[in-house]
This record gives structure tokens, sequence and C-alpha cells, in this order.
């Protein structure tokens, strides 16, 4: 779905490549996308810019509240991944900049990819065949569900969302999704748009699957409330951003039965604090933020896109609306 | 793809019932499927009948030996599941019976699950994410290829094969799926046929699932002739069957590091001796042979159809090639 991005930079472009300044608290940017700034940008950290009122497009994760203090003619603050969340939450953004995100297909495929696994973990209780091999335990009793009998709820239908219905469609389960606005339909995915669209998912899913971008509208989304919704005995994936999940909320579903088993990527902090009771509970598999990844060289073929789009005059294709937080 | 099955008896049937014969040395199979047993059919154990030269139908899975002999009017032997090495390995089996299999589409979606699964447990590797969070560790440093950059290699591409490969092609990875004589395209999805498909496939393969079906001519297939063929480190999946695969041989290219890591549902022996170093292996997961069942009233329906076909003097949808050997 990307479009085929042009390889060379334009004339004026490579005649004058764009500063553009790392602004992340928990990542070395400068370091993780060092070597791969080219003829059109070069990527810096804040404290290398000498003229800092000359730097018109800043590369961000989860940027300092006053990140662009220094850089008051910052056009184009640019998401390392699919969120934005972080860029918009911060004080200091010029009100004028266009954010943008990163969309990668390969990431897509990725997060598709850990959403089927976690679906799969719970419709088949692999867990229960870890331990019992750790135990040498030879255990056929369990019959899984015919996966048409087990409906999947989605919670977001953008580029991630899409992916993930898609792939766990193709495995048998009937799909349901959430959106703002409605989407484009697809074979095995019914879709639920508009206010209650969550809440009517999420009651008819025995497993749910969040990937919603974090807004004002979705912060605290998974709560009591909606856990008491849902099915009991359901499982929860959480791939979209850890403040979506009232944490305490959960674990009292988890523990009430409610929710019978979590497959959970992110977390109101993170890395998550050792002495978490996430960690060790037994109906919970996590993995460290890892739901999947943009690829380095697409983050910094967009970045050099959007650049040349505004430029150029145009919106970047990526640009993210402010206004609704996504 | 499973014809609609007539679910009224026709009249004759209605006021005959057949007698079926359960042959089965490790499952009680009148355990297992009683109650399903309908105006068409009753299930009897082989002691239970006091005229064996009446009965003309068997319900199987690893019959005995000399399971058959006391029934020699057999005329149909139906296999409990996808696979019937068990009933066409049976010495005593009579010459002119037609043996069926289960066909299943319910069963091929759990397959397609499992295969998945297991792709997704390697490509990501999550058995490391398991062993990190059982020490509390927030691991974040593996980065997984794309999908679409790594080949995913089917070994079979009948009704479980070719849902594997929908599943895995769902998914973003390229799949090559063997077959003996060919087989209907699917987007994302080469097929490679004839002599030699089975090196070709396991040579170009990342990641290598077998679903054939244990016949003369795949027994021991998985052996070091072609583990030395794959590529270094790529994962095996083995949901076909025990014999597939020489034990000593995949051992060595496991610890050789030839093969990466694997997931097997099917062992020579079963249930897995408990001092059979898979189970401890720690680049092995295992399950117990529950890569996929079928559904006992599937079962139960297709037997009834296959007897109906037979007495209206056709040959059942649902028979295999004894020849080929599925
Ligand atoms: N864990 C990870 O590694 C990881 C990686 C990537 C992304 N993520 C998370 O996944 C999120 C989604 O990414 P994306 O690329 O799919 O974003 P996207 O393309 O912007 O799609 C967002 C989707 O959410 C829907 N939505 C937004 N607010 C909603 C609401 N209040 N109720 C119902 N639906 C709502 C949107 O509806 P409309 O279609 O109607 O606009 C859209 O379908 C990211 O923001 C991030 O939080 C996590
Ligand atoms: N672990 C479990 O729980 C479980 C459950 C179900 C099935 N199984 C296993 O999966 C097997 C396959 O089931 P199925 O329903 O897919 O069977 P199927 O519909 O009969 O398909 C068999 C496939 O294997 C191919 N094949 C056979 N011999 C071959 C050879 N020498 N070289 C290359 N390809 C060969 C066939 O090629 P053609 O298409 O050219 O005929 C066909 O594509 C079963 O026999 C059983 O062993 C395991």
């Amino acid at each position: 779905m990307n479009a085929p991005l042009p390889l060379q930079p334009t004339p004026e472009a490579a005649a004058r490549p764009a500063t553009v300044v790392c602004l992340s608290v928990p990542f070395d940017l400068k370091k993780i996308f060092g070597g791969l700034d080219d003829a059109r940008l070069v990527l810096r950290d804040p404290e290398e810019i000498e003229r800092p009122e000359d730097v018109t497009a800043a590369l961000c994760w989860n940027p300092a509240d006053d990140a662009f203090d220094r850089f008051p003619n910052i056009r184009l603050a640019a998401s390392i991944a699919a969120g934005v969340d972080g860029i918009l939450a911060c004080p200091s953004l010029p009100a004028g900049a266009v954010v943008t995100r990163v969309r990668d297909d390969a990431q897509a495929d990725l997060m598709a990819g850990y959403a089927a696994f976690a679906v799969l973990w719970h419709h088949r209780r692999m867990g229960d065949y870890v331990a019992n091999q750790a135990a040498r335990k030879w255990v056929r009793s369990f019959r899984p569900a015919a996966p048409a009998a087990v409906p999947v709820g989605v919670l977001g239908y953008g580029l991630m969302g899409r992916a993930v219905a898609r792939a766990v469609a193709a495995l048998g389960f009937p799909v349901i999704a959430a959106a703002r606005s409605g989407g484009e339909a697809m074979p095995g995915v019914e879709i639920v748009s508009g206010p209650g669209a969550i809440e009517t998912v999420a009651a008819r899913a025995k497993i749910l699957v969040n990937v919603l971008p974090l807004t004002a509208e979705t912060r605290d989304v998974l709560n009591a409330d909606l856990f008491a919704k849902m099915p009991e005995g359901a499982a929860l994936v959480q791939i979209g951003r850890g403040e979506h999940m009232v944490e305490d909320d959960f674990l009292a579903a988890l523990d009430a039965g409610r929710i019978g088993s979590a497959t959970l990527d992110v977390f109101r902090q993170e890395p998550l604090p050792e002495n978490h009771p996430f960690w060790t509970h037994p109906r919970i598999m996590m993995t460290p933020h890892k739901a999947s990844d943009t690829s380095r060289e697409e983050t910094i073929r967009q970045l050099g896109l959007a650049l040349d789009q505004l430029e150029a005059g145009l919106r970047p294709d990526a640009a993210v609306d402010r206004e609704a937080g996504y």
C-alpha cells in the first residue's frame, strides 16, 4: 500500500540536505538510524545544532516536554513508528507543525503475525503444552473449538487492524472489527463503526485484539466496564498502547476469571518494572513492546518523502489528523 | 469443500442400521464416538458381535495386525481421521475393502492454525520471550526479518497442505509447496511437483512444514540427506507422521545447528517415552499429536455417507487410492 517512493533526492534537496533533529527521551535515534541519512537529510542530536532556528524537521519518539522549545521553526515532526501519541502529547510541539507516522506494509505483516500467534496461543491453550512439555507430560484431553465458532474482535481497523483482521480471518476465525468511521470490507470480516463500536465488538469476541491508536477517546478504554461486557473467560491481546488499559481493572478481571488469559505487548510503564505482577501471572504471556518493528530504511525513506512533499508545498501522505489524534 | 451431507438416512438405511465394528489398538473408539451412532449405523466392539460374517464396515485407527481376520466381509474400512497409513499397513485388511478418510474443513482450519502458530513461534523467537518473561527480563534486541523475506516450505498440498499454505501466505510469507502431481495455484503460493519436489522445497525454505501423508515414498523422508540440503539454521515443523522422520538424523542436525529449531507434534512412538531426548531439548517445542482434531460428529456423518454411497453402488467420495497410499 506504500506509494512507490522516489529513490533519488530531488535536485534542490540534493543541493542542500535538510538537517533533521532527533528528539526522543527513551531512544538514541541518531544511533539507531545512523548511516541511513543520505544526500537528502542529515540526522543530528539537538546539542550538535548551532543554528536551531534554521531546523524545520524533527524525527521523534516520545520527545521531552520541552523538546521543541529550542526549535521554534519545526514544520515537520515525523514519528519513527505507526503511533504519534507521544508527539501529539508533547506540550512544546509547534501548533502549525505537520505530524507524520510511518506506513509500513512489512510492519503490518509483522503485526498481523503477532496477533495471529496470540490468537492461536489462547485458542489452542499453547501455554499448557509448553508447561506439559517441561513436566514431560503427554496430555491430549483438550479439544479446541472449530475456529469458525470463535469470533475474534479487532479494535481498530487501520493499517494494522486490517492486516490483523485479514490474517485472523484466513485462519478460519470470524472477525468483527471496530473502526470510527467505517472501512473497506474483507471476506470473513464484519465492520462495526460509530459510537459504541468498541463495546459492541468486545461483547461478542471470545478473543479481543486491541490495535487502537492512543487518543483522548481511547485512553483507558480497556477498563472494568468493558471487561464486564466481554464473554466470560474471553482472551485479551493488547498490542495498542499501554495507556489503553487500566491495569488494576485488568488484573481484577483476570483474577475473577472474567478474562481467561492475555497476551500483552505494551504497558503503561516501559520497560515494565521488575516487581510488576504481570511478569509472573500464570495466564499472561508478555513481550517487551515487540509486536512489530518498522524497518529503519523505510522510516528514513518516508521521512525523506515527507520532506520532499512539504518542500513542494504538498501535505505529506503520511500526515496524521492532529485533531483526531491519529 | 465437504459436499453437503444428507442429514437424514436413506429409507433402506433407516430400516436396517448397519453394524460398524470399532478396530483400534490405542483408542476406545466406541467410547469416543459413543452416542453419535444414529438410525443409520451402530458402533460395536469386536467382542460384542455375534455374527462377524455379517459385518461389512469398520471404523478404524491403527487396527491390530489381525483385526480384520474375524471380519472377512468388510467392504469399508473408515479412518477416524485424515490419515489412513495405519489401516493400509494392517496385514489383515481385506484386499477388496474400500478405505476412506475424513475430509473435514474445520480440521484443516485447525491444522492451518497450528502451522501458522509454529511458523510464527520460530520467525519471532517466541520461546525466547517466554523464557525472558520467566526471568523478568525486558530484552528488545531481536529484530525479525520481514515475512516477505522468509520463504516457508510446505511438504504436501492436499486438504491440510492447502489450508496451511493459505494461512501462512496470508501472514505475508512466500510459500513454496510440494505435491506429487501438481495442484491448484493460490496467491503467494508456488507449487513444485514431480520427482525431487520435496528436496527442491526443502532447499529453499527457511521454515519447513511437513504435512505429507505416510506412504512407501515418504517414510523416513526427513533424514540427514534432506537436512543437509536445507538452509543453515532453518526451522522444522513436523505435523505429518512420526515415521516421516529419522529421529537420530534430526537430533544430529539440530545439535549441529543445521536445523535451528523445531516444533514437533508427531513421533515414531506415541505417547513419546518419558526418557526421550525431545522433551527437554531447548530448541524443540512439542505437542502430543494435537495439531488438529476431526470433529466427532463430522467423522460419523462421513461414515454414514460412505455407507450410503457403497450401498448405492458408488465409490465413496472419501475413498483413498490404496495403491498411492493416501
Ligand atoms: N505494539 C506495537 O509494536 C505497535 C506497533 C504499531 C502500532 N501499534 C499501535 O497500533 C495503533 C494503530 O496503528 P495503525 O497503523 O493501524 O493506525 P491507523 O491506520 O491510524 O488506524 C487506526 C484505526 O483505529 C480506529 N479508531 C480510532 N479511534 C477510534 C475509536 N475511538 N473507536 C473506534 N475506532 C477508532 C480508526 O478508525 P477509522 O478507520 O474510522 O479512522 C482506524 O481504523 C498505533 O497507533 C499504535 O498504538 C503498536
Ligand atoms: N498431526 C496431526 O494432527 C495430523 C492431522 C491431520 C493430518 N495429518 C497428516 O497430514 C497428512 C496429509 O493430510 P491431507 O488431508 O492433506 O492429505 P491429502 O489431501 O491426501 O494430501 C496429501 C498431499 O501430499 C502430497 N504427496 C503425497 N505423496 C507425495 C510425495 N511422495 N511427494 C510430494 N508430495 C506428495 C499429495 O500430492 P498430490 O496433490 O499430487 O496428490 C497431496 O498434495 C495426513 O496423511 C497425516 O499424515 C496429521
